[in-house]
């Protein structure tokens, strides 16, 4: 019924899935996309929400690499705010809100037209493995479907257990059912599987809310986008609200904390920390009587409302009195109660850096299962998963992106060679070099590097290439141009800032810290530059952002190289921890469990101290 | 967590679902839907098209009703055919292709914007009953909501059981939990239950097809569309294909003869006898070596394709090699195989004319849950359940339709007087009067009803009465106003139709069979009054088919009249039949377990003859 044998497998289409179903294909590999429902692709489990901090900086990644995110973002957008824009630009942070619906369809429809993807509707209930080598999957009707490799992007999907309250029932999602067999077939090969929980709110009518007792939240006034590409920028948007719990909540939520799950010991899970349910940030801050809700409309049309900030697996009952006595939701009406789920990961410190699993040759795991939450986490990993298992196919070196290279490397790094006890969410503060890391340079930073790969498109390298050569002339322009000081000396009087006795070149004044490309454009010559090289939004930011943080970025480049060096000593594959008798026991053991790669690698491993790495340096000769 | 109570709960948010809650709503109940799963409103969940013959006529009722399907349907239609228009116009009959996804879209969203309509997410498993009175519903979390009455619409959901080849598995639908518990408390209630089946073909991949190979298949030049209001015309459409099966297909598919749970007796319950598995066609004729295949694309965008005439139960690989050896799919790809599914219904002669239960009061049951199959015969009798649970809360005279005035009445006279063993699909020949029955003037015999009962809105009267006026106007024109001769006779020359000798009025030559409203568009004068009254293209069919077939109407209604006076004739509730021992002994226990509501639905009982009608009559004094 299928291709003799696909070159690549992927089992499951939510947002992981989706991506290494598009960068297989789109680096030639014959792609299969099997899934259990060809309606919910890219579905967003959660809320209707792509980017934020850190994770904005994800989907500029995901997009700079020839990744389909940033696309199916911004032509689904209803919203669009860059955070953070009061602090540094290693801080800004695009987020959007989308239409639930169309952002499904749309990432349905741009795999329909990528050549090399196949479809089928299914659920996959095991794999086929020979000889150390997957070499295919089963499917529930029995099916054999034969591939080089298999990507494993399961989700929330593997033995999903849904409580609410009291209750519990099987399932992947509300409405939808669980995926069984994947996790037992994986301990018998030798697999560690862990439980991990995470939650939902409820999705309320937005009839029934009364949005003259919150506070509004426009989008951007002149909103910018995900994709580096020819995307829709957005003409009109859609209003999100603030509105805020108050002790009187808290009290009729701890009401029905005896028959929480997460409370009364059912769930034994951990749930994410950084995006607690109600309750618990109740009893994490008992202090604080107050926390805020955002109102996030899940669509252009639709009246369904998603309550950000309100995620619970209390009783249904307890869930309507509280949110009940939410200002603007005195007559809320329920669409479906909030809930937890609790489902099998396997911990990533199984993987390689390819996300290859160590155990079994050519699968991949990517995405929820290995222990992460969040969409962008999901999918960068199953872009990852999707070039390296193309790459390993055709006998071509792997992909991996170091951490100063870019926030998806920070986030596999962290992933293999620490682990993770609880879901993991990226930060700005995971990453060691986030002045290089920037929303706006991932293309800079990775464009060429997946156009080499033969995944990034030619146009994709010319756009990048044309906003590198602009900007770099537009720098030096303002190292060598000077200013006039009459003309300068009101702007500056204006900022409150020391004024000049002398003309010096522009890029002096401009990186003065109030000092704005606003500003410099009010300067003689600079606006006429920017029309005559008909220089954009893009060129301008990256211009203003390189010269005034120069300093910043200098200093971060110089740190990263000197750990570039301990990045560049390799660790031979299956090296014997255990002869090395004067590494910490500790260190003996992580080590021989994670097999780092490099020196670098085994630095970051908890419990591996400097003189350890001092003994292994010794040891390899260095 | 809801309304203290409703008015209306309806269970299930397919076809049936969706037109009762916008009924009940519209007429002012204030209506819950409950359905597992908020995405799925209005799904197709077999082929994507509304309409055909006699279903079209439905749809149009529906419409004329001041239902939704008509309105979804043009919004989200890819193409258009009035099917039959080269026979005579009551066998005309609208036919559109959807857009799978913009179907359901539409459907969720013209409901959300339906005021008295409250939305919830989750499985009813129980009904709450007292004194013989359903009160409300218990979902599968234990939340139990109150309600005056309640309409159950589970469709193909109950104990749902998927079969593909040897393999079987619960599921409401490909991908879909099934339902379970409400079966089970109705018979413990007393309901009969039984289990019927149905199937759908493989889903296909468009890009895998030679569409070179097949016979395009493209929609009206002149499309029409189903609402009687002002949706879009559709100005560009998307082209269906044929192809065929052979002799070598029928053979590959034989091969798989003893593995078809159709024929292995794996599947005990009867399938729609005129949409069979293609099995079954080989099977029946067996003689034939060849049957047509429709491949119609699932939407504007999207490469899914649907593969009308193929409906397969027969193993995958089975599927897969026959449909493979179908001109143009020589490379096919499948999407999903094919599959039968089992569910049960509930012999719909248990019910009232209003689709109310007989054993418990205030409950209706609407759609495929009463042993039929289709869309548009759910989705009216949804409507029908939707308004007369309003009614009835409200004290109010039921609204039940006369065979005689719509394919509705038909439908549900049929189901209620006769039962049904097979799945029930709506024909033109089910229907006695069906020259009154066409889709044309259902506005004209079913929107004032309508509007009386508070439904059909004033715009849609206005539109009806308008076009009344303006057809009865024209209509007088042609009586009153008489040709020319020379005018006329070289028109009726190339017609083939013999010459006119003197002036006459122009309705005698109008009534000709071959001359149609183009031509006496010809004629002098009549262009002229279309103008000057502005004609639109409804009134024009209007006023032909009542000119052209002025005969036929009028003696199909006095037949109706004349059965008419049999219906006028009501017997009394719980009528004692066993006392009538003139009767046979098969009417009398037929006449027992219906207990209909006239003498005319009496006399159309199966087993019930003529001469026990006349005992009735004289029993009754007439
Ligand atoms: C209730 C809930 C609450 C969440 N809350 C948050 C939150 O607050 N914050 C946050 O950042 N993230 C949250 N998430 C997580 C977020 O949805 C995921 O991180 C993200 O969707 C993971 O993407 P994924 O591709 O790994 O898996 P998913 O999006 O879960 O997709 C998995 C896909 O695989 C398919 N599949 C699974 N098993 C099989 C099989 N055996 N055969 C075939 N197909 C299969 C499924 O049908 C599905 O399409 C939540 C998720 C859920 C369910
Ligand atoms: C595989 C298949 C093949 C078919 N083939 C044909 C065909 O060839 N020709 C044809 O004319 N028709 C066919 N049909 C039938 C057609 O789909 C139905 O006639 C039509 O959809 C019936 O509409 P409905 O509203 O009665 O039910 P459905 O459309 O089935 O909708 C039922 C709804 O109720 C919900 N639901 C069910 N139980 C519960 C519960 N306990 N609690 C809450 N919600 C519930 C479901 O989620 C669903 O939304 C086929 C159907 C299937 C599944």
């Amino acid at each position: 019924m299928f291709e003799k044998e696909y070159d690549v497998i992927v089992v499951g289409g939510g947002h992981a899935g989706a991506e290494a179903v598009a960068a297989a294909a789109n680096m030639g590999s014959k792609t299969l996309l099997v899934t259990m429902n060809l309606q919910t692709i890219g579905q967003m489990s959660c809320n209707p929400a792509m980017g934020g901090i850190a994770k904005g900086q994800i989907v500029r990644e995901i997009d700079a690499l020839g990744g389909y995110s940033g696309i199916v973002t911004d032509r689904s957008a209803i919203q669009f705010k860059m955070l953070n824009k009061s602090k540094g630009p290693a801080m800004w942070s695009p987020r959007a809100q989308n239409d639930r619906l169309r952002f499904a369809e749309e990432w349905r429809l741009l795999l329909e037209q990528t050549p090399n993807v196949d479809f089928y509707q299914e659920m996959v209930k095991g794999l086929l493995v020979k000889n150390g080598k997957v070499t295919g999957v089963r499917t529930s009707l029995g099916i054999d479907i034969n591939a080089k490799s298999v990507v494993l992007t399961n989700g929330t999907f593997l033995n999903g257990l849904i409580h609410i309250g009291e209750k519990q029932f099987g399932g992947g999602r509300a409405g939808e059912k669980a995926a069984t067999g994947i996790t037992e077939q994986l301990t018998d090969f030798g697999f560690d599987s862990g439980r991990m929980k995470t939650g939902t709110p409820p999705r309320v009518d937005g009839r029934s809310l009364d949005y003259s007792a919150m506070i509004v939240q426009p989008g951007d006034e002149n909103p910018e986008k995900f994709s580096y590409l020819d995307t829709p920028l957005l003409k009109e948007q859609r209003d999100c609200f603030m509105t805020h719990t108050s002790a009187e909540v808290h009290d009729l939520l701890r009401e029905g904390f005896d028959r929480s799950p997460m409370f009364n010991g059912r769930i034994k899970s951990i749930g994410p920390r950084y995006c607690p349910s109600i309750e618990d940030k109740i009893n994490r801050f008992a202090d604080k009587d107050s926390h805020q809700i955002f109102v996030e409309p899940e669509g252009w049309h639709t009246v369904e409302v998603y309550v950000n900030g309100f995620s619970t697996s209390l009783p249904e009952d307890v869930q309507y009195k509280a949110l009940r006595s939410v200002k603007g939701f005195e007559k809320v009406k329920f669409f479906r109660p909030g809930y937890a789920i609790e489902y099998d990961y396997f911990p990533p410190t199984q993987l390689r850096h390819t996300l290859e699993t160590k155990l079994i040759e050519n699968l991949y795991f990517a995405g929820q299962i290995n222990g992460t939450t969040g969409y962008e986490e999901a999918a960068s990993q199953g872009l990852m998963a999707g070039i390296n298992a193309h790459l390993k196919n055709n006998g071509k070196e792997a992909f991996v992106l170091r951490r100063d290279e870019a926030y998806i490397g920070v986030l596999i790094d962290d992933l293999i060679t620490k682990g993770t006890e609880e879901p993991y969410r990226m930060f700005t503060s995971r990453a060691e070099y986030r002045t290089l890391l920037r929303q706006d340079n991932a293309d800079l930073r990775l464009t060429p590097k997946s156009f080499e790969l033969g995944l990034a498109s030619e146009e994709r390298l010319r756009r990048m290439e044309e906003k590198e050569r602009k900007s770099t002339s537009f720098i030096e322009f303002f190292k060598k141009t000077s200013f006039n000081p009459d003309q300068l000396n009101p702007i500056l009087e204006s900022l409150d800032s020391a004024p000049v006795k002398q003309a010096d070149k522009m890029v002096k004044v401009f990186s003065r810290p109030k000092v704005t490309m606003d500003h410099m454009l009010q300067l003689e010559g600079v606006a006429d530059f920017v029309a005559e090289h008909e220089l954009d939004r893009e060129v301008l930011e990256q211009t203003e952002i390189q010269v005034k943080y120069s300093g910043y970025i200098e200093k971060e480049k110089n740190n990263a190289d000197k750990l570039q060096r301990l990045e560049n000593i390799k660790i031979p594959a299956d090296f014997d921890y255990s002869k090395l008798k004067s590494l910490s026991f500790e260190a003996r053991e992580k080590l021989q469990q994670i097999q780092p790669a490099t020196i670098s690698q085994a630095s970051r491993i908890s419990g591996v101290s400097p003189s350890d790495i001092s003994v292994l340096l010794v040891y390899l000769g260095r």
